[in-house]
């Protein structure tokens, strides 16, 4: 099977350049010793992937309980729900731990923490800290931080950060910038905790692009990051992701032809790109994807699909498009603004390695 | 099971506004006798609720392959499958009817109708017409027309249009007038093909909007239209759709309380809700979604999803959010902006009849 043979639409994942993203990673993770990569795998899902990311089944991120269950029933125990946790979820993460799992929750609210102390089965839980993104979490100096902290009491497993306002940046130095008001954000927090006699095992921050780039880790025991994996059109302007190095591309087949108004109809629409429209706000706008060609070239024109209907994504060009090598069924690949949620519009990866042959297909888990 | 017990986030169908939703496009379509209704099930996606809206298996409209295989096998054997072909997908397609069902292609492009027609399976396809959407279809006068005709020869089965323009109507008067030009369109252009000697038996048109509205079906054997059967609020803005018969939510929990910023964070983000935003452009714009109670009241000062993460969506609203009854763990439901686009996040519906009981979980058929 090649990329000439796939029914689409359909996502295939570039096995180098994957390969180049997961080194790249630790590389910038290797520069402080002790510091623990725990990927983030809500972008890729894939236990593929995670062997890759997390060999040896290393400690992972996780965005929902279907991702902590495929990834504890497939040996990776040592995980952080990393989003909010609701007393209703308990059962779920104590049935996993209780199996052998150390799935370990986040609050950042009195009464969750009340309900995790009490629950009868395994859970542990990390106090979620703001560091500026305004999202969830206390502030590091906050009167909810130590109380959270009591009511967990030997149940407190750490304190943890995202840096998702890291995404506003647009240099090196402002990753860097970012990266060290965090770290001294979660340090803070930690010690405070300490102070109050509560022992804080992990402290853990994290996004990709501060994750490259933070200068300091100090205090830090792990670093969480996942969309470095794919990298996408956003990251790639961040000034952090290669745009060279963007693992996942959605195969489309030509449907429509409008040589008068340049422009062509794919096959791969709001469903199967996603209707995110991250790079609306980058310096560059993609429109719903930047559209290449079946080796990964670009189109000319910067073509783009402009809009995207749920079936149907519309190619448009600054320059004339190349309609004598693309009649109807002609194939392109389609790169995203945000890997997390097309990948997520699919439940397989086609896998290629720096060619057109599919030399493996990995599963995904979707849903919750 | 109830709401107050499922797993969140999820997607919800009431089935009383699921029933009065079809009973107004039945009888929108009842004015004009002869005239056929061929619900597109791009939005359901579900056999269970097709069993109500194409019952005893009557003609049905699909937007994939996928759902082309899913409803054949349910029973469902006249289909148009109303997205332009490729010469790739004509075996999948020939396969199916050469198992006993009926499903018609859609091309505009004459080296497509080439492929068709040399096909050596059971293949028929429809012409596209361009009504005034300017995204797929040939002009009704346009030189193509003919030759696409002439190229299927007797695999021609008719012509069809979609009016999808419509969207950018305010008014009922609005909808009637772009029906009217919609039905000119489309009975022109199967005219011109009867004057060439064609037989054209299907004259196939629709949207949501101009099905409900258009006060003249002269010529028209059948329409198609799809959202109508849940609505949504960019739907309810085009004076269409009544606003109180949004037949899908989101059931989300809170998963953060900021009393100090007006704001709750649900465990309903993009993937639960999707990115869409629709109704940015319209009269009043819902960000990701407006947010209601459990039982389907909305919350005090219009609140809404403002922002979407992945798995976190922030409500915000123009007055004070009633905290003392949404601790962490509240349930609430959220209205989406487009119906097609968030019931593609999910892989069921958990159907309840005017209450908080579960009374059916239904399946959808996602993925092509």
């Amino acid at each position: 099977m090649t990329l000439d043979d796939l029914p689409t639409p359909c996502l295939v994942l570039d096995l180098g350049v994957l390969r180049r993203n997961l080194a790249m990673m630790e590389a910038a993770v290797a520069r402080f010793p002790g510091l623990r990569l725990r990927p983030h795998l809500k972008t890729a899902k894939s236990r593929a992937v995670a062997e890759l990311a997390a060999p040896g089944h290393g400690p992972i991120t996780v965005s929902t309980l279907a991702e902590a269950r495929y990834f504890a029933e497939g040996g990776w125990r040592d995980q952080i729900y990393a989003v909010g946790i609701t007393p209703a979820k308990l059962d779920a993460v104590a049935a996993l731990n209780a199996a052998g799992a150390a799935v370990k929750v986040i609050t950042d609210d009195v009464e969750a923490a009340r309900a995790i102390a009490a629950h009868p089965g395994p859970v542990t839980a990390l106090v979620e800290v703001d560091v500026g993104e305004a999202r969830g979490g206390v502030a590091p100096d906050s009167p909810a931080l130590p109380a959270i902290a009591a009511m967990l009491g030997p149940r407190l497993a750490g304190v943890l950060s995202h840096s998702g306002h890291s995404y506003s940046g647009r240099s090196v130095a402002d990753m860097a910038a970012i990266a060290e008001s965090e770290r001294r954000g979660i340090v803070t927090a930690a010690e405070r905790l300490r102070a109050a006699g509560h022992a804080v095992p992990v402290v853990s921050l994290g996004s990709s692009p501060t994750a490259l780039h933070a200068e300091r880790m100090d205090g830090v025991t792990e670093v969480r990051a996942g969309v470095y994996m794919f990298g996408d059109l956003f990251q790639a302007q961040l000034a952090t992701h290669p745009a060279e190095d963007i693992a996942v591309t959605v195969l489309a087949s030509v449907i429509g032809r409008r040589p008068e108004r340049n422009t062509l109809l794919l096959d791969a629409g709001a469903l199967a790109l996603s209707k995110d429209r991250s790079t609306q706000a980058a310096p560059r706008d993609w429109g719903f994807g930047r559209v290449l060609d079946l080796d990964g070239a670009p189109l000319p024109g910067e073509a783009l699909v402009a809009r995207a209907y749920q079936e149907h994504g519309e190619v448009q060009a600054d320059a004339p498009l190349p309609f004598d090598r693309l009649p109807v069924g002609a194939r392109l690949r389609v790169l995203p603004n945000h890997s997390c949620l097309t990948a997520a519009a699919h439940d397989r990866y086609h896998v290629v390695d720096d060619g057109r042959e599919v030399v493996a297909v990995w599963d995904r888990v979707n849903g919750w």
